[in-house]
This record gives structure tokens, C-alpha cells and sequence, in this order.
């Protein structure tokens, strides 16, 4: 059988709906990890008052976006890069810097090795530990760092939900001046995280020019149908990079709700809060009521992995025709063919899932 | 002085609001060439009721708005690469095709070279004759194909709106298999010209399997601010450039947009209608009220040279604080410091036009 992933992610409702019949809005989507209080209220408000922007060209400079950003992150203005979705940072890293051999922890987001292959590096890897929750150790990165032109690290790592220290990252911005490797972090979840700065190398780039940090806009703000991401890193490379772009690559609607969710302090509390709750509910209902493993991740979503009754595949497909979807992650090296992704959602969405599964076991008899 | 177009294009309207000390809405903006009616009531109410397709990510296949595309252009949906505005359609083919040498033919959209140059290739060129509407002569094109790998032909061709027919389309498209070569047609204004099956190879692109023909839905559509263009070509080719594209690369709104757009029959007509009757009056005004030269442009806009009184940057400078933007040509290859590019609006904002040259030209004692 087809993956319902054969575009390679989560998310695609086309696929979901085509296959199990229903309307594409009739999921209740635990393959994507979007933020489930859905985007802000100033962010919809301003759509819906400011769609006059789609007549006019987006700025070419993104002036009042990056300007707004730079506040926030207290950073100037020509450390940011903003970008049509963080693929897109990640592909102008790619076509800037040119590196031959890129580096990958396994199990890791797909497009690292996806955009590394299709702008014509070759991937290097090596395992994450799965006693270790799949963080590589440092002998083994330091060998990637020194056979890689680039590494990128995710932290939160998808799809374990591992992060790494801000000293960890450090050892690492160290060797690329050592090894002469560039070094991509991809933040994408950081905002999911309760306290970020002990996970971030953000405040310290001045030290570290062959390190960009990646993110995106459209998971906390749940924003991923107007494409938002940004890269931070030292101005030279933040202008090769913008050297890639092409004109207007980030639309209009993007940078005036962009600006506007850099105010929503508020709701990212709220969000975060709501996140690590719901994440130890879910966590914790999966492992005692089907003794399934669940990894301790940090960000808005869960690795879990079944225990024999099915595999990632047939769960996906009872659960689909249920109108519940999630991330079979069969396909990630390094994973098995008993391990889903699900998000982290508001409690009566997780309480849906929950019972979709055991509805799910009832019928097959599997469960206890 | 620095040049309005530091970022190299028109309807840069945050720039101009800092220049002229005006709101940013506040401008009349003939420097960008987009339909003066706005976009079609069907795309605006899309946009304010499907505003839920920002929570999830736009299709990675794009599969209902390629499918309405092959439908309207009668063509398999494999002939078709949706795009982040015309502008990415062009990067994915140089980053597929992975020319050396573009040819480009001066004056024209100054993307062509750029993003030539952006990808690495070295841009080679020849010069349209003025007093042939800066169409290139046969033999010129001929030795351009002879030496590049890739040409660029727009048309109409941005900024002097000149057509090429299908037969002289034919010829440079047989010539793509001589001289081992890839035509890129840019039909991004095609859409504002009254009957579009004499200046096009759309229909007979199974015969030439180098040629790509790029489009734009920005510009007649009057949504530039959403992005969103597409490339039609041999599926080889297609697939080509897909294997460069981004994941999720078109938005979700442009996706909506888009495919509501391609049913806008009546729409394109009354556009087609309005834009020839104002082409007509616009450039007899300036001919006759001004002795100004205008080419007889095909598209949406208008290239005109001052008869000396002015620069076009001078006339641009004084326009622009009455709140009316024109493009200067000053800085195309080929063109003067006294052209510059105005598109075709309504007739009230046409008048308006006029009146703000008039007045300038009273202000400084130039006017007869």
C-alpha cells in the first residue's frame, strides 16, 4: 500500500481525504504540529481588514517585518533573514553556502537530506541512540563534523522531540570553526519549549559566523498555509543567503500577520502552558493504558511507539477512516515500523484520539 | 541621487511612502502593471470565508488548482508547475537547467539577468533596434541562440510592450533544437492581449520539448501581493523543475485564489476591453498634449520618452509628491534617462494622471 506521507510530511489532508473518503475538512489532524488554539485573534482580524495587500507587491526588503523582528529578538535587523516558510531558509542556506557533504542526525526531519539532495550535496549520517532518545553522542557528531561541509541539527528534534543544551549547541558552534563546517539549527518547535534560552545559541552568533539558526513562524502561530519562517545568523551570510532569493518570495498576508504574532506574548503562554499539559496527559494515557512507549519530547508533539498489536501503518489507516489522522513515521531512518508522530492537542481533541485508538483496539480485539 | 527601484522594480511603495513623506496607501501607483479593477468579487470573498486554509499547509501537489489550470489551458496536468509568483517559476528552470550563458534581449524585465546571475550563469546579450519597438532582428536572435544555452524572450516584453507573433515564436523554437538551447517565453502580460492565440506556443509546445512558457496570475488578476504564477512545458522538464521547488512553496490563499481566478471569463474580458480603450487614450494624450514618444505596447502599460524637458527620474521625483508613482527606465540597457513606464488604469485615475503631469510641467514653465 501507498504511504499516505508520499509527498514526504504530514498534513496532507488532499491525500487523507482521497483515501478515506471524507472531506478534507473533516480531520481531526494529529499529523501536523500546528499550535491547536489556532492562530490569533489579531492575526485573523488583520487578514480580514487588511486583504486589500494582496493588490500590492510585498515589500522586496520585508522592512517593517524585519524591523519588528530585530526588536524582539534584540538583534539588528541585518542578522535576519525572513523567508517563505523555514524551507525555504533552509534552501538559501543550501544554494549560498554550496556544501558538498552534508551532515544528518537520524531519526530527523526529512528535508534536511531532501533539500541537501536536490541542491546537490551528498548526505552523510549518523544514529541517534535510542536509549539516548536518539541524541547522537559527541564522538559520533564530532566525526560528522569533520567529514561534513554542513550539519543541521533540529532541537527540538522532529520527530523525537529531543533538544539539545545551549551547551551541547555550543560544543558544536565550536568545531565548525575547528573543522571548518557550517552549522544549521533548526528551531522550528523552540517556541513550543518553557524556557528557551537554555536551548538556543540565538543571544551568542557574534561568536559562532559558521552557525545559522533556523525558524519558523507557522507552528506556534498556526500559520502554515501562509508560510512564514526566518533565519538568524552573521550579517555576511545572512546577505549570501538573500543573494538566493528571489523577489517577493514572502507574500504579503505572511508579513502582516508575521509582524503582528511577535506581539502575542499572551497567547504564547497560554499555548506553552496548554502544551506541556496536554503533553503529559497524552504522554501518560499512552504508556498506562497501552503500556505504548512514548519519548520524552519537549516540543508540541510525541514520538510513540506500539507494542506489537500494530504497526505505525495499520493505526494510521483505522484512525483515518475514523477521521483522526497521524504521522506514520515508518519511513524516518533509524525508526520502526511501530512508530507514529501525534501532536499535542487541546483535551477534548486528545480525548478524541484516545478514543479512536481504543475504539480502534476494541474492534481488532487487542485490547486489555 | 539613489533610484526609486533600489530594490530593481516598481510598485516598491514602502520606499516611495518614506521618499515622499505620503501614507503608503496613499499613492496612485502607475509603476506597477496590475489590472486597475482589483480582483475579481469571487477571489475577495474566497479570501475573507476561507481564511481556515492559513491553519493548514497548502497542498505540497497543488492537485485542485493544477487540475482547474489543465482544464482551462487543455492541457494533462503533467505540462503544469504552479509557482511562487513567475519570479520562482524562472529561478526553478535555471536551477534545473543549470545554463552557463543566458541571452536576454535589451531592453526587458530585468529578472532575466538577475536571476541569471543569481544562479550562476554568465548573461549574454543583444539589443532591440528602437525604431523597430526594440524587437530584435532575426539574424541578432539567431547568433544569441547560437551562443547561449538558455534565452529569455518576453512577450509582450516588459517595459516596451512589444508582441512577438507565434510564427516568429516558431522559428526561435525551432531553432532550440539546432542550436541545442532553451527558450524561455515570458508571457507574464500575455493575458491583456485581445486575442492571445496568435502570440503564443502553448498549443504547440509537444513539438518542442526546450521550450518553457512562463505565466503569471499577479498581474490580471491584480494579486501580487499573494504570489502566484505558473510554468508550462514538457513533463520531463516539468519534473525538472519541481525536483528544485521548495515544499509548499505556493501558499494556501494563492492556491484558493488561483483556481477561482481561472473561471474569471467576463472578468478578463471587461479587463481586456477597459486596458484597450485606456492604452489608446493615455497614449494619444501624451503624444498629442506632450509630443511625447510612446510605443505602441500591446500590455497593460506603456513605455514613453520625454521630449527633453524632463529626466525621468526629474518627472517621477515631482509626480511622486503629488502622490503618483511612475516607473523611470532610466537604468534598462538600451533605454534613456528620459523613458519611463506607466501602466494603463481607469479613466478617472488616468485623468488624474494627466492633470498631475500637467501641473508639474505648469510648475516648471515647460508646459505649452
Amino acid at each position: 500500500m501507498e504511504v499516505l506521507e508520499k509527498y514526504g510530511h504530514g498534513g496532507d489532508w488532499v491525500s487523507a481525504a482521497k483515501r478515506y473518503g471524507l472531506p478534507a475538512n473533516g480531520f481531526l489532524d494529529y499529523s501536523a504540529n500546528i499550535n491547536p488554539l489556532g492562530p490569533p485573534q489579531s492575526v485573523i482580524s488583520a487578514l480580514q481588514t487588511q486583504l486589500q495587500e494582496v493588490t500590492r507587491y510585498p515589500d522586496p526588503a520585508h522592512r517593517s517585518f524585519r524591523h519588528a523582528l530585530g526588536k524582539r529578538l534584540n538583534l539588528h535587523e541585518d542578522w535576519l533573514l525572513p523567508a517563505n516558510g523555514a524551507a525555504e531558509a533552509m534552501a538559501l542556506a543550501l544554494l549560498a553556502l554550496r556544501p558538498q557533504k552534508v551532515g544528518v542526525v537520524y531519526p530527523c526531519f526529512s528535508e534536511y537530506a531532501q533539500l541537501s539532495e536536490q541542491f546537490g550535496a551528498r548526505v552523510i549520517s549518523c544514529y541517534g541512540r535510542e536509549e539516548h532518545g536518539y541524541k547522537a553522542e559527541e564522538t559520533q557528531l564530532y566525526r560528522l563534523f569533520q567529514q561534513a561541509d554542513l550539519v543541521f541539527i533540529g532541537s527540538p528534534n522532529n520527530p523525537t522531540g529531543i533538544l539539545y543544551t545551549a551547551e551541547e549547541l555550543q560544543r558544536m558552534a565550536e568545531w565548525t570553526a575547528k573543522t571548518d563546517t557550517w552549522l544549521i539549527v533548526d528551531e522550528a518547535f523552540l517556541d513550543f519549549v518553557e524556557e528557551e534560552k537554555p536551548f538556543t545559541l540565538v543571544d551568542q552568533l557574534e561568536k559562532y559566523p559558521r552557525v545559522i539558526v533556523m525558524r519558523s513562524m507557522t507552528k506556534m502561530y498556526a500559520i502554515p498555509g501562509l508560510r512564514l519562517g526566518y533565519a538568524i545568523a552573521h550579517p555576511e551570510v545572512i546577505a549570501r543567503m538573500k543573494g538566493k532569493q528571489v523577489s517577493w518570495s514572502v507574500n504579503a498576508l505572511a508579513l502582516v500577520a508575521g509582524e503582528l504574532c511577535l506581539e502575542e506574548w499572551e497567547y504564547e503562554r497560554q499555548t506553552r502552558e496548554l502544551i506541556a499539559q496536554e503533553r503529559a496527559y497524552l504522554s501518560t494515557a499512552l504508556q498506562q493504558e497501552w503500556d505504548w512507549k512514548v519519548w520524552p519530547g519537549k516540543a508540541n508533539f510525541l514520538l510513540v511507539r506500539t507494542s506489537e498489536e500494530w504497526t505505525a501503518q495499520e493505526l494510521q489507516e483505522v484512525l483515518g477512516k475514523k477521521g483522526v489522522l497521524i504521522r506514520s513515521c515508518a519511513m524516518y531512518p533509524g525508526l520502526t515500523a511501530r512508530d507514529f508522530r501525534i501532536a499535542v492537542r487541546k483535551r477534548e481533541e486528545n480525548e478524541r484520539l484516545l478514543g479512536a485508538i481504543r475504539e480502534a483496539c476494541l474492534e481488532r480485539g487487542t485490547y486489555r
